[in-house]
């Protein structure tokens, strides 16, 4: 299949049900909408939605619509994105790119930057659990939000970046750098694909199946971002290049090196393919996924 | 009824559930579950989860028990403490003090701070989602979410503190004044009310006679905190007074006086409890913390 097509349509699915799904700018609190959608239609790659989408599609029946999963998708990608604006706040990564534009708190300041962030959180938990915007049935959106609330908090994303600001410049063996990566990169990529299959009724060893496929996909994604950040030019990136160098991160070339790097990167996309082998031909947009995740230019 | 006695005893139950559905602090997160804790068991007057469960307790019928609200009214303290995090943020309202003690920045710096703010919002609706903490029908759990989501999301609780933060140092009409107030302030504490509401099965008319007095107590409540920002010291409060003034922050006092704005602030106390007059007898809590929420010096 031809990868970039696919990721292509289903950019535009997502975008599209984005912008139906997201409060119209007007009235009092417009304003502050608009610092929401600025970094929400900043030009992401939308993989966490896409992952989500995939996933419902290869388990589900053909009565599942993508009606049916995008608020799921599109919760995924407020949480990335707050999640983004906030890492970028200057008492973070200070970062003044990100997608190729200024940052939230260059354009809006950092006090509108930190609550459309908190803004975004709180929008996600919306769109899973009103039942206008939501279709599942009740023990499915409780399902979801659980997981997405469970990888996404204090022992997930956001405990993974508070490992990885707290070792900042200091030693990291590589159980902890595991640790970090799992939380704050693999636990929402893994909850992706999971909460795509609870949104298509899969069985348990259907989502347990998905969720190694995740992890190994997370650990290869986040693999990949750290060689990008070394390897890449800003331009190419979107953001700042070498910062990870220059805030002494914790990462798998400072420790392992490039070339080791990519091999452990190339690693993780195949056992991430491997774990897919039980649903044959259907498993082939994911399987494709894992291999862009480390061909990826950005 | 002896509010203060009331208030007490309610609070105690409060910090148990609290302090029991915590996640506990060991493991490779401990020390960001930390910083979780240390604003979450600072003190606070646990009003939101309060009026949620006495709301609950005047609508439900004996088979209701507290264990079915308490993961609804903590998720609340949750978000409560989550938004005074993210305010005492330098970028936001810089305040070093609150509740007495030093705040989350101040102790833990402030990428700490910003992070545990974000768990914090997102550990709230875990806390209401999950079926293994709380034990509400389906449907129930989902509508709170719904409810509260929109009550601190971005037409409400931070799209009010978006407002406030942006009319700093401007002049703020009287209706501009009450859509900041009733987002950063009332809208949470309506969702308080009516949440513990849906919780107990209350149907739709005793669900809106709450959210008025919802609407007005939180009306009082704002009223009241925009006077002991003025009127008190810093030692009583816990928390810097004399910070509106200095800020040029839209207030009360700062638009009618304090003559005016205290008799503002009594008369929405008083049509909130006007507002319960149906309910009789078990009423008396809800009216009781209406006069509470006016007369109280912190």
């Amino acid at each position: 299949m031809e990868i970039r097509t696919y990721l292509r349509e289903q950019k535009e699915i997502v975008e599209r049900a984005l912008a139906d799904y997201m409060l119209e700018a007007c009235g009092p609190f417009a304003e502050h909408i608009s610092t929401l959608r600025y970094s929400l239609f900043a030009g992401g790659k939308r993989i966490r939605p896409i992952l989500c989408l995939t996933a419902a599609r290869m388990t589900a029946g053909p009565e599942l619509t993508d009606q049916d999963v995008l608020p799921t998708a599109c919760a995924l990608e407020c949480i990335h994105t707050y999640s983004l604006i906030h890492d970028d706040l200057p008492a973070m990564d200070d970062d003044a790119l990100r997608r190729g534009k200024p940052t939230n708190h260059a354009v809006y300041g950092e006090a509108a930057a930190i609550l459309a962030g908190d803004a975004l959180q709180c929008f996600a938990f919306e769109l899973m659990s009103n039942e206008e915007i939501c279709a599942l049935p009740a023990s499915t959106r409780l399902k979801i939000i659980t997981t997405i609330a469970r990888a996404a908090g204090p022992e997930g994303m956001v405990g993974g970046q508070f490992l990885d600001v707290m070792h900042e410049g200091r030693d990291v063996p590589y159980d902890l750098l595991r640790t970090i990566h799992a939380g704050k990169t693999g636990a929402l990529i893994t909850a992706s694909v999971v909460a795509g299959a609870i949104a298509a009724g899969a069985d348990d060893s259907r989502i347990r199946t998905l969720a190694r496929y995740g992890d190994n996909a997370g650990l290869a994604f986040q693999i990949a971002d750290d060689i990008l950040n070394v390897e890449s030019t800003s331009e190419q990136l979107g953001k700042a290049a070498g910062s990870d160098a220059a805030r002494g991160k914790a990462t798998y070339p400072a420790l392992f090196g490039l070339e080791e790097s990519r091999r452990m990167a190339r690693e993780a996309a195949r056992n991430a393919q491997i774990a897919l082998e039980d649903f044959g031909d259907r498993g082939a947009p994911l399987r494709a996924i894992a291999d862009y995740i480390v061909t990826r230019t950005r």
